[in-house]
């Protein structure tokens, strides 16, 4: 067995770290000087990780934590995020509805993009962190990872963020899919987005980082599908925490914007599961109703939700609507710069609010394809404060507008398995 | 001004720093949290720094902490560290009896290299640990570097020794020259060793070191010249701590080994200064005797040393000789062989014993260029415990022996100013 000062000068060398190297870098990852992770790290991002250290890094966090049982049928989705990202909080009841476990372990927003983990807590009640024996008995849960679960990539996941050393494909790759096989899954969808919102921004990186995934994710059993998807507009009508919650319990109801279902069935169908009955006869907003009280939601505030959301959840009081400067048809919403004033605005954290305010969102008033007309309001922001000017300037020019029609795309690009 | 995360992104894209990233980092060592210097000296360590770089950080490194004042006449020397590596020793005294100010800080043993400060430590009461105000009024010693000196140097240092990341260029560089630096020095000698007991192996790596380090220095106001000079045999003949002390003591008598006293003069003369007249009158051995006297050595101790040296210096009492497998000419010691067996004994420190035995030493019998018989000692160990078999045959193997007459070659290769 190598301790660090060795590892570190062979992968200083552009020399492949055995499986031995990362299981003791795992194991001891507590006892391990700080610098010397750090300068792990960039040894790994500066020179890569192979795909067999990378299936190696993997299985080393996977087993350094605390496992769930492996069995058929538990299947999860993951994404890379991005703007208006809602899926999983559909695709997870729908899903069970369908016979499916779905032990989901979600995040928080970053930066632009949009948490699952923030959404959920829009709902006065749900309670995001589980115990590890609260998810093992537990047929569908949305819930923050523990503390037992592939605990080394909390810790190298913090330091990554101070290092420069998020964008490598290898630690990338590790870190989503340890905390996957520790759900105990049959089946895996990955949903890696690219364009301006999304933290892959060109298609060859995101295929880069699908094939990569992929790869490890079968190396350790789980059968895995990668959807490559486009991330320049944001996704459906609704954008914030609140307000993509409502739109959740509209795409429940059977009534989601049509490019938030086809990824939702998309997401399903490369499960093996067909969305389309359990959304139709109302099973699936059931399962939503009984997941959320068993997170801790009571049953009279979750029928509230479910006869008229804005009863129960958070909503900015102040609201503005930006109106377009010429007359065509909407071409496309640049996603980053949505997502960019919403977080600014309070629905997602900066450094300066480390906390967000769940009633902060936006409604798109007009959707891609559709003709407008200078002055036509196209969306609504909720916010808790006036918008600068700047912030409407740059969200009137967010929006392209084109003289000629246009041909509504399917967001999916490519798929990998 | 830009912060870590920063400055650790422009690296690890291979990008150059400015003077004001490496400004930050000196000045604010103390507060950034080590996974980022430990990724930042990988970035550095397989990226590179460039000669701009290079001097950059050495000027913030020195500015960062206390500095002696620059004065003409102000002279010192380094060495990158070898076996039988005793120059120092007397180059200082020598040098102060010729008319230059020497404020010599130095260092302790590294692995098989011994380290002029635990040398001196053989002398009874010699203090090797001046503080900064003694040294700022003292025309002559030789002392540990202060917390005060490149404090962000000793941290940086420490953290390179763990992170695989000691042999970088520019990082070695910075670390040397920007104490050497602090000494207020007018010229600078280096003398960068190269050969199996040298940190540089090939003659080619030490010119790439020495050239680097004397532009550094040169661009620090300092009038620098690199001598490479071969380490692939032992210097002199007196290998170990109190061993080499008594050496030194006959190369201040005039009576030196000839490769040793090479090396002394060449390295006054790149100072400007000729040594044969004060080693000739005795004048250099008076200044050694105030120069201890100066540091805490009693009058009537080194008086006695001066006349008899292992009268006061440890010995180890158990001496083990040992004789030339064939007959011929002496072509060569492996002086990484007598080092690490020296080590091993206990002149020097291994990860088992961290405290050395300054009576542990050698002494050569027979010298490059001399015929030998099989069965002849040629060397000689004092030793506190028995040689072990294994040690006995490696240092037996370190003997070189030609059939034909051996030249005797400078030890100088290459001199770079």
């Amino acid at each position: 067995m190598r301790l660090m000062p060795e590892v570190l000068a062979a992968k200083r060398d552009g020399l492949e770290l055995s499986s031995e190297d990362f299981q003791y870098l795992c194991n001891n990852i507590e006892d391990i000087p700080r610098e010397q992770l750090g300068a792990f790290l960039m040894a790994c991002q500066i020179n890569g990780l192979s795909s067999k250290e990378t299936s190696n890094l993997t299985r080393a966090m996977l087993n350094a934590g605390e496992k769930m049982q492996r069995q058929p049928g538990r299947v999860d989705k993951h994404s890379t995020g991005g703007v208006g990202d809602k899926m999983s909080i559909v695709l997870a009841p729908a899903l069970r509805a369908a016979g499916a476990t779905v032990p989901m372990l979600a995040g928080r927003g970053l930066a632009h993009t949009g948490g699952t983990i923030d959404k959920l807590e829009s709902i006065p009640g749900f309670n995001t962190g589980l115990s590890l024996d609260e998810m093992k008995e537990n047929p569908c849960f949305i819930s923050r990872q523990t503390n037992d679960i592939a605990p080394a990539d909390r810790i190298l996941y913090s330091i990554r963020d101070i290092t420069a050393t998020v964008p490598q494909i290898g630690l990338i790759t590790a870190s989503i899919i340890s905390k996957k096989a520790a759900e105990g899954l049959e089946k895996l969808v990955l949903d890696v987005k690219c364009g301006n919102a999304a933290f892959m921004q060109t298609k060859q990186d995101a295929v880069v980082l699908a094939k990569s995934m992929v790869t490890t994710g079968n190396s350790l059993g789980m059968k895995v599908t990668a959807q490559v998807t486009e991330m320049d507009n944001p996704i459906g009508e609704m954008f914030g925490n609140s307000h993509e919650i409502v739109e959740c319990i509209n795409c429940l109801k059977g009534d989601g914007p049509e490019d938030t279902m086809e990824l939702i069935y998309a997401q399903a169908d490369a499960l093996g599961y067909d969305l389309h009955g359990v959304i139709a006869d109302g099973s699936a907003l059931i399962e939503f109703r009984a997941m959320c009280i068993r997170q801790g939601v009571s049953e009279d505030v979750i029928d509230k939700i479910i006869e008229n959301p804005w009863s129960q959840l958070p909503r900015a009081a102040t609201s503005t609507e930006i109106t377009a400067k010429s007359s065509g048809y909407v071409a496309g919403i640049h996603a980053l710069t949505i997502g960019e004033v919403l977080c600014k605005l309070g629905a997602g954290r900066t450094g300066e609010n480390p906390d967000i305010d769940h009633g902060v969102g936006a409604e798109l008033l007009a959707k891609i394809g559709e003709k407008i007309v200078i002055g036509q309001p196209w969306i609504r922001f909720d916010t808790t404060s006036v918008m600068t000017t700047e912030m409407v300037d740059s969200v009137q020019e967010s929006l392209l507008i084109s003289g000629e029609e246009i041909q509504t795309m399917s967001r999916i690009l490519e798929v990998i398995q």
